[in-house]
């Protein structure tokens, strides 16, 4: 299958760690189309990044459709513009938030996310109770790491992460943890051996899930909610969504 | 005061007819500065156009701020880009859904919205669930009357509305109408006579909350979730955003 | 317009002092009329004073009604008899707790609550479920002093209450302070200022609210929950309610 | 045991059928005493009836208190007041909506509550979300007969609010029927007979859970939010409450 | 009334506290017939022993309707396999955790559990939820004591148990204590004494419905969820179910 | 990878069925091992049929572990014995309820689920809540199609459940539909070429989840309610359970 890793942030860095990230569990056939943002924020850290990442990320969900990938992953915690994106597209819109939640639910009664900065904590509250999963959440921590720090790892961010996933675990009662960046894709595997809990990370659940719907069969609805927009006129810097 | 009122589509005609209406009501030192969106969607009808819409209006609110605006409103039911713009802003943000719902909730127990297009109902239950007025809504109506039919009020148009609205009076037990377009702002008076309940606006109720807030001296906090975001590079189309 | 406080205690000191606030922030062409209840308890701290200035209240609400006033306040932060006040008057009734939470949440994303005594902490909880603001509010603090004590404002209560609030802020992550005691009323721009966040007043917010709500022709609906009560005889204390 | 049974209203008769209802499934051992409010309205329809009757059955509250009692129950659906006679009574204190939801769900997953006037159906949803049993109802339903027309039980009363139990299980799915005013109590046996449901009247329930709790040497908590009111001053209509 | 206690585990000295327990408040007529599962497990403290006792139990519900009893009680904290229990039984059937809340809510608004070990916590927290009392209760704190310490109450038994629900008073705001295990009903009775506020257990709490449910002649409703499984065949170990 | 995948009721012709549609869409080196409960009732129906053969799964759970399986499949709608069989496995424990919830929210905003008896809908309404998907479902209908007549698919079985879809798409606004039977597992292709919304089955998906988790390397965790039973005594019919 063709498989297209939306990375809406513009960092190049962070798109090539999270398509190695999506890479290593692929299935053999499949082919990770892994692109940036073209537009937009070097990373997305607020409500105020989110709006403006989303509106460029639809941008590649079009040229995606048009080049007839079999499913769309959002590979930002935020799951930013995802009705949006289901909106416009035939086949599934996969965010990362989303399918971290539904993994981490299969091997977990209660998980704790481990986020970046403090300032996005609500909007991982927001995810929760959209999706359904406040109940099983033992409670969000910020680690305080900004997102680009994640672009190459060092040592001492490990060391940073780690130690909140310990109090999620200790303090919490977290029984697994789901990593709340896709910067931090490459760590899941090595915390989970550390830690001795499961600890889900939304990049590779999310291509893991794209999969399954493909060999399922199964695509987007577009009766209700994801019904495809009224074409009508835009302006200016939208102008080439006109219908 | 300098109130600034932003209409997020790009349709000149009603955003003279929003401005008509917020003027009718604004208190004589109130300077009501009506805009349109100068990019994105002539309409706002889907998760689509609401993602497009949000990241154009911004711009609005950093140019009103630019210029010391006293207040925002976001002339759009869907409330698009509100937290975003909250970040943004100094002055307080008004979105016109959260205004009606909080002035028909002192006016009536259980109110019941009126909107456009059927699928724009989900959007109306998520503000629901976002400002915590679920339990106090008697239901969703949609008419199916397309937002830029509101542009010019045809007879028909406003006998669709009624009936709409009757329904969600005898059927829902509606106590009073949210009016779920910012379009349909100059027909409430009217409804209010003959229906016999209120009928509340978003755009006149939200420029009534906006001088509550300038008269008493209350702006938007920037302690926690709407701080300033950490300024940062922004590519492409969002050039002009970066630090 | 004519509006009508209503203090619900019968502390004529504390009705001056909110009647001052009230001025403070009303329009010119807004006549404040200030009442104490003439019957029931000094101050109300518990369900069981509620209950009595409940009652008590009802009566200046018919009496404001027979006056012909534009709106009522019920300047107490358990906004007592809320419900009962609205079925027997056309014109608007607000409660200063439920104004302060629409207030603030236009500020806020989460605001924290400061209020009296301890064993008023249940109240207060009522109040943000009953108008759905439990999942803004970051918690309710007891400064623990009672409410007369607001009568005339000794340096150490305020010392004490802006303690409370700073705690809030630290620990419950508030990003804005309702105030929950009528009382409190003349403080809230000193708080503003010395906390940097958005400090809300009941009192000022549904002074407000209700010249919003009178220049918007806006009434209590008369159909469902609010409807006039059915006529009927009363006995004792009560007889002069009988039809 | 001495139990108190309080009516809240001042109609003697309907005093006298809740006294024989009562008795009829009282222990031998049980002495109910069955009182009228001497002061308030004739019959509770309304929120603001609720208000009144509810400061005037706390005289009672406080005069079965004086007596010794081992208990109180309201008899009223609306359970007026009931928080405020907790913390004026050291012996437990029962509303009879609160012993019917009780009741009925240990015998049933989901049950209905047929009712008097429409205009009480919010005052039955306050009281599930108050007490928890929202999700175990299947609905609220109106007879539209006015509380004092079960005085004397007319045929025709019976067979409206039989009619209306009928709906209730076969279009709500009620497996159980919850009797909505203190006056049906009477008629709970033979409507359970003929419905072939369990049929739960408050007045009853709360009898035998008077017992129950006096057995068990339960008495009302008088730790938190039951505690004792603060003694103070009252003015007026009552003033015999100041300290 | 033939009333039939039975205690899930195989534990018969536990059978004979607890039936000591219920005999103790159970009125003259009452006759309580005890009663050990005689399949599973010695003790319930995981959601594993919980399905095999469950399983266990139902031969004993078959039993007692054979015997034509009156009540049954589960008498165990997890109210394992009730809506179970009730589709075969013709008469109430009553949990002690349901039994337990059902009182704990009438002389307290928030009650705290205290229970065994940590590893439970969730299951009471799942039985909050399904009946309603989530926002009526405090916390629940584990001893870590096992079930089957409290066959024979050593004094340090006594000593942690009473400590942790002192935490429950002081940390979490009980105003009264729900027992989470029916070991601990013995206890009930000294705790109330020493901590001076009502402390509820489930097994006596029990008694006293099934006995109120009689006098009062209402019966588990077979319409709907509690209607009798149909008849089928069942194979091995189960094969005595078959039609 | 090994997927062991459990039929918990005793009907081998089912199983067989489940197999197949299993093995349909499993990759090629997946190893459906296939078992029908060897204990317990031919179908699940109800509450009583549910603890039966939950009790019975977990027998066929233990043996996949001794035979070190890589994940176990627990294929039937009512998720029985959930939490307890992750309790006993090392490996991931999915629930066929719980996939398809999962699968149905990631393409579209609101499903319905179809199922089989009107006696199950409670079930259903308890697996929303267990999972958190009560808000994303748009209702479910009972087809009164009893589970075994899934055994041969007759082509009338077949007209009633389209027939049923239908009307959660029209009526209620499925968006997508979720069986709500093991056994119509094999129509979800054809309802979905028909009614041209997503139509799940738990089965399928259970099956993508499995490999899912076991190519992430993701099992369940053994920290907090999912950790290993104590050890302890079993008598009777489960003394194999015995330490």
């Amino acid at each position: 299958m063709e498989l297209h890793l939306i990375n809406p942030n513009t960092s190049q860095l962070m798109t090539q760690k999270i398509s190695e990230s999506a890479q290593s569990v692929a299935l053999p056939n499949t082919n990770v189309i892994a692109v940036s943002a073209t537009h937009g924020p070097a990373s997305i850290e607020s409500a105020f990044d989110d709006v403006i990442a989303g509106a460029a990320l639809l941008d590649a969900i079009r040229l995606g459709e048009q080049q007839g990938v079999d499913a769309h992953i959002i590979a930002c915690f935020g799951d930013p513009a995802l009705d949006a994106a289901r909106e416009l597209a035939s086949v599934p819109v996969i965010g990362i938030a989303e399918a971290a939640f539904q993994l981490a639910s299969l091997v977990s009664y209660r998980f704790g996310i481990v986020t970046t900065m403090q300032k996005t904590l609500p909007a991982s509250e927001h995810l929760l109770k959209r999706y359904g999963y406040e109940h099983l959440c033992s409670g969000v921590r910020a680690t305080n790491i900004a997102v680009l720090n994640f672009e190459d790892l060092q040592e001492d961010v490990y060391i940073r992460l780690k130690s909140e996933c310990e109090k999620a675990i200790l303090l919490d009662g977290a029984e697994a943890i789901v990593l709340g960046c896709a910067g931090m894709s490459k760590l899941a595997h090595q915390l989970t051996l550390e830690l001795d809990v499961p600890v889900v990370d939304g990049v590779t659940a999310a291509v893991k899930l794209a999969e399954s719907l493909y060999q399922l069969n199964l695509n987007t609805s577009k009766k209700g909610l994801y019904s495809s927009p009224l074409p009508k006129y835009f302006r200016g810097r939208y102008e080439h969504w006109s219908a």
